[in-house]
């Protein structure tokens, strides 16, 4: 079997942590997000975005937009990470897809697309990528446009049978 | 103006705490989608699992699919608050979406979709929601039924001029 990660960017790797977890004894819905939300931080560290990167461009990257999707539980002490692949961006805007794996098995917990803007933090406007940003995130979406396109990108949510616009 | 929570369900009010604020000075992305998920909980408890019913049924809901707007940035020592209205259900789902709102302005912050489904924490598997669940929600379904749609349910993520299926 092919593996699912290859070729993608491991943003973030660690356990889970007893407080984030709930009266379920699951990781709670919001940790998941929490986990998506530090491998945003090991991306923006990959692409001249971590802390110093920010002092000197004076940008950072703000979510616009996140769709989850939550395919297993997760337990207490689980260790876990999130590999990352960049779907396309433009002058300002990055659409991301963060897969979350079960670390031991390569079990596949759940998928996040998230859609983020840079930012000058001087208004804080929206503004284009610094040139030397723009250059690390196109050669990550010139790697990443061969790979297949996440299962759950793109979609919306509906009832079964439901049907939207 | 039209109160634009008129007839909805408050399910969580509280201030931002000092430990949900990250580098921009901000509700760091997770955090808002963790008072989505206590809003949840307060949903629960409004439809008969909360802690008791949840005892008494053996049922708990998991989050299936979230899709989160960012709309606004919010700052630590906020006091804000989470409408909920209920957009569906069948015999074991539930198709919410919560709004948060600064209270002092009753200013949009973000909007959050849920698809929820009903399990036996025996399996856990899912299975239909209890009769005395299913009966409180249908009487919230008939009372959100004519409310509008909120503006950002049913949204896929795309970067402007990109087209999904």
């Amino acid at each position: 079997m092919s593996n699912p990660v290859a070729g993608l960017l491991m943003t973030w790797r660690g356990r889970v942590l007893p407080e984030w977890v709930d009266y379920n004894g699951h990781l709670r819905d919001a940790f998941y997000m929490l986990l998506f939300s530090y491998a945003t931080d090991g991306l923006m560290d990959s692409i001249g975005l971590g802390e110093s990167g920010r002092a000197t461009t004076g940008h950072s990257l703000f979510t616009l937009e996140a769709h989850i999707n939550y395919l297993k539980e997760v337990r207490e002490g689980a260790t876990v990470e999130v590999h990352t692949q960049i779907l396309g961006c433009d002058s300002k805007r990055l659409r991301i897809y963060h897969s979350l794996y079960r670390s031991d098995a390569q079990l596949f917990l759940a998928g996040n697309e998230q859609m983020l803007v840079n930012v000058d933090m001087a208004g804080p406007f929206s503004t284009p990528f610094s040139p030397a940003v723009l250059e690390c995130i196109q050669v990550l979406v010139s790697r990443h446009r061969s790979l297949p396109s996440p299962e759950h990108a793109g979609r919306h949510i509906a009832l079964p049978g439901e049907r939207h616009g």
